[in-house]
């Protein structure tokens, strides 16, 4: 990395060409990215008549978080020749639609959650009825705002980009992971396909669609947007077997201390299937096979591939 | 109209275009495009797996009603020269976009309605955790299937109607007039302006969509897309005065025996500012003004006129 000295002293095209020498860095790129990501969010829905359900919708979506799924989506655009410019209005509707599913997904008559990332939850704050029109009015503006704001991008690319947002957030995707997640419930039979059809649609689908749209708004070939989404699945899964790891070392880390773990330990996991040792070896082979996936793109793959990295090495 | 033995005997052009000379009759138009509005709706959404989040969506989809949204969307699509082909899909997406709304209000966090239309409402059937997502999973639907399956339209007219559904449906339309009239719940003092930003966002922004939206597809003119806008502006605020004078009228007929009404009539409605007479004469007031947009479409304009007069002629 360039120094705050050296950038004042070069133009912006030599300090983009030294910072494209250095090695690459995950943790500085997800920062800027995350940044760029906040600031976007931030302008993308001001604050108007009626203010409380602006407020609400802003609550939800400014709540933080590491931001991956625009990441994805910016990430993919670039990699396939596109600009971060071209991508940002559907990185923002993807967080606006990841944030409409948590909303509603912490309801009472979901999974009833008072709390998420140590802030209480939506329907908390504002009230059920409102927490159910706030994930509505994010869902809706969410497609608007890939139809309005997307610019330098051919219009059948955009229409593109928001059936396969449709898709991945309704009852083929999104939607349909959660009905079969709350069929599920307090089974420990549950199949392992069925396991996976869970994983790949409650939150496989909407990452899919992260990795995908990016490439798409970019006009990337077929080919490519296969061996994308092929990566976008085989990181999605080993995503959900990591957590279902760590999940259950925290618990025996503090065993007798965390009463809500045991209830929740009531639900099929990986774990429970295969053990902790095939499911780890199940996770490193899926990273390994969507980091195969990127071979061609050569070193235009590097955040992604740092990217699935960071998905099994995380501890958290 | 023509006879079955005429229709025999005559090419389709003929008969289309004795069927252009005979007089309009409204209830048969509403009949025929009601039909083809249910076939359509009934194949959009076919069942499969996960079944129960497909049933659910379809229980509410295909409850009935007079779709006279998706019909003002096809008829003005063929005011302005497009095809009812072209304008099928959004036709149905409107559909889905009303019936999601109908789905979210009446859970129990909202208005708390077991009934609607006679039979038990989506979450009594399904449960509200399905509901929820049933009413989800139809919002993001509409976007995909107007992105998907709308054909012979330029990619940027469906790209601008898929700005507008949004814009109808989220917090600057139908969410944000929920917002506002929960808001007002129980008050008694509500202004006119309040009154008139409730329904013309919760019942408005849609109709307006429907009507303005089938003229994009065909490609209609600026000029033309503001007068339809006005067009349905005005019916929508109409439909709502003439609502709220029937929901009068008929509570003093049934007077003690409907108690539920009498909670209803703590809601602020145009007669209760206006008094019935002032309110009938507003409501014909803005008809006349709905039907005066149309007169530069001449006789293309006849089934919109006639949805005019029909919205204050009805009883119920």
């Amino acid at each position: 990395m360039t120094s705050t000295k050296d950038q004042k002293t070069l133009s912006t095209a030599q300090v983009h060409s030294l910072q494209r020498e250095a090695p690459f860095d995950l943790s500085t790129y997800l920062a800027e990215r995350q940044a760029q990501v906040e600031a976007a969010l931030d302008s993308s829905l001001p604050l108007t008549y009626p203010e409380k359900i602006y407020e609400s919708m802003r609550y939800s979506l400014l709540a933080g978080g590491k931001r991956l799924r625009p990441i994805l989506c910016l990430a993919t655009c670039e990699l396939a020749g596109g600009t971060i410019e071209m991508a940002m209005p559907t990185a923002c509707a993807l967080e606006m639609i990841h944030t409409m599913s948590l909303i509603h997904d912490d309801l009472p008559a979901m999974d009833n959650d008072d709390y998420r990332r140590g802030k209480l939850t939506n329907h908390k704050v504002y009230g059920e009825d409102i927490a159910i029109l706030a994930g509505d009015g994010l869902l809706a503006y969410a497609f608007e705002y890939v139809a309005k704001e997307t610019k330098g991008v051919p219009a059948e690319q955009v229409l593109q980009v928001i059936a396969r947002l449709g898709r991945a957030v309704g009852a083929a995707g999104l939607v349909g992971g959660q009905v079969v997640d709350l069929e599920c419930e307090g089974k420990l039979d549950t199949s392992l396909e069925t396991l996976n059809f869970i994983h790949t649609h409650k939150t496989g689908a909407l990452l899919e669609a992260c990795v995908v749209c990016g490439a798409v708004l970019a006009g990337a070939e077929a080919a490519d947007l296969q061996r994308l989404s092929r990566y976008a699945q085989n990181i999605g899964l080993a995503f959900q077997i990591v957590d279902d790891i760590l999940d259950i070392t925290a618990t025996q880390e503090e065993l007798g201390k965390t009463a809500g773990k045991d209830v929740q330990a009531q639900k099929a996991t990986y774990p429970r299937l295969w053990g902790l040792e095939q499911s780890q070896r199940q996770a490193q082979q899926l990273v390994d096979e969507a980091k195969a996936e990127l071979a061609s793109f050569e070193e235009r793959a590097i955040p992604l591939m740092a990217i699935a990295d960071f998905i099994t090495n995380r501890t958290h």
